[in-house]
């Protein structure tokens, strides 16, 4: 007993320290990393000093690119860390609380975009998979009927999807992604949608087969807005996306003609109009910019060669 | 131009040279919490390997007391950021990823705990708000029947506040909150709840003031589990319990009689009667633990009490 009451207040002497010590580093780094904040603020400041005064004048285009790769040592290494950061924003706020869910390390941050890459991947398989059950099994076991249940299943897990994508991707930009908003704001459009289809009755009368047709083209039409890789699939995507739009106007055109007015029919068909616009101009912003991108890299190359050409006279004049 | 130049080319020197140091500060400030990590996690060990060799000796209690004494030392001060963390669970990982939302600051974590109890009171406030409007609007607008549109939107409310509430329990869970798990399981049913309640659709015909009540009372009698300051009202939460489990054999007994079974129906029967036994089992858990503690400090008093009154005696004595 005598040397357990020895340990034991060896043991509290030990914790005092530990707690000590947690203390002091968790105040020195604290005080380090707002200094450091204060240093990359400084020199982003001016950065942006340095551009202003240019603005139209003939060097504006040299000096630009010149800081935005004084910008790029700053944003793509260790100090991105401590850059200003990107306000949390409202969507994270009202779901988690004011929790920070920057990582200062960059291979976290990697992490975090891999693993984004991963569930993104894995939903979009399950995605096109789901639907294309629930059609087979109208076909042949629910003799051209779907049972309201399945596809209310379905609706719910589009829904935890959307949800689940527009947080992650909101994680991704307070992490310094340069993720477009549209395609944020594109999965509040689908999270409302997948609410607003889990409250539409499912109509049960004999004709359901023509009328449930309807209501799952929309899931289908969404998936223009969806697919991950966009860069590969311009083609398709611009067929999807008209497809998307068509099936909105042909959802307004029901409730213009029909005699039932349901509201969720008219917001389904304004939200699949807006959603394919919106996909529509981003997706040519995308591809402008990258070509944009491109023809400069070849400029830059081609200048190079010229520079390279001129040094290698000087050389061997030297 | 010339001074441009040079501006830029001592600007990239700068932020080259704020790399490194953040770079190393990164590097430094993880191996040295990765070494603090490594000796609380050893102490942690020490405590529990202390405390299994005496279990049932007399002496159990004393050490036991002194032991968690020593533990309180860890956990509650700035030493609790280093001590091995929990699992951040399956529900965080499905809506966030493996992004950390751990603070290490202890007045960071203080600000998370008091943001989740603002959140709670502000919602408790539109929780009973909000199904009162509906309520006085039926009578006094409506003529006693309850358009679907409202109703959703609470509905669709509901999810949101469920859905919130377990991410930000989830979220105190990792960040040392002693949250009961109950709780949280709690919050997962109120959302399933929320969700099936959506696609439960509203009979608009000239019966719907009879049919909606109940709808209704499905939405009242849930308050029981939600209500904030749990240990207040201990009277009003038992009838309010036992008023969420009898709603529930209400549903139950609905479907038994009535023609047309609705799945809708008999889940939220069930899902009512769990969650009325588990609120019940898990106050009266909470109450007794409370009485408990009081009981030991009312005990611990008396003995320091006659510590002092022998204390006092010996110095009178010297």
């Amino acid at each position: 007993m005598e040397s357990t009451a020895a340990g034991i207040s060896a043991l509290a002497e030990e914790a005092k320290e530990l707690q000590e010590t947690a203390a002091s580093l968790i105040s020195r780094t604290t005080r380090e990393e707002d200094a450091l904040r204060q240093r990359v603020a400084a020199i982003d400041a001016r950065i942006n000093s340095l551009r202003s005064p240019l603005r139209g004048s003939k060097d504006f285009d040299k000096v630009e690119e010149e800081l935005k790769r004084v910008r790029y040592i700053l944003s793509e290494g260790d100090a991105a860390a401590f850059l200003p950061s990107k306000s949390h924003g409202m969507f994270l706020r009202m779901f988690l609380g004011p929790i920070n869910v920057r990582a200062n390390r960059k291979d976290v941050q990697l992490k975090v975009k891999e693993e984004y890459n991963n569930f993104r991947d894995r939903t979009a398989f399950l995605f096109l998979c789901l639907p294309s059950l629930l059609l087979i099994l109208r076909s042949y076991i629910w003799g051209g009927c779907l049972p309201a249940l399945p596809v209310q299943l379905y609706q719910a897990w589009l829904l935890y999807l959307y949800t689940g994508l527009a947080l992650r991707e909101n994680i991704l930009r307070v992490n310094g992604s340069n993720i477009r908003p549209w395609w944020i704001k594109h999965h509040y459009f689908a999270m409302a949608m997948a609410l607003i289809s889990l409250t539409w009755e499912i109509d049960q009368g004999p004709d359901c087969a023509q009328k449930q047709a309807r209501r799952m083209d929309v899931v289908w039409g969404e998936t223009a807005g969806v697919e991950g890789q966009l860069l590969l699939l311009c083609p398709i995507l611009f067929v999807l996306q008209g497809f998307e739009a068509y099936v909105g106007f042909l959802l307004l055109n029901t409730t213009m003609n029909g005699s039932k007015l349901d509201w969720q029919v008219i917001t389904c068909g304004v939200l699949l109009i807006v959603m394919a616009v919106g996909n529509f101009v981003n997706t040519v912003q995308t591809l402008v910019r990258k070509s944009r991108v491109k023809a400069k890299i070849k400029r830059g190359k081609s200048r190079q060669e010229l520079h390279q050409l001129n040094h290698g006279s000087d050389d061997k004049s030297s």
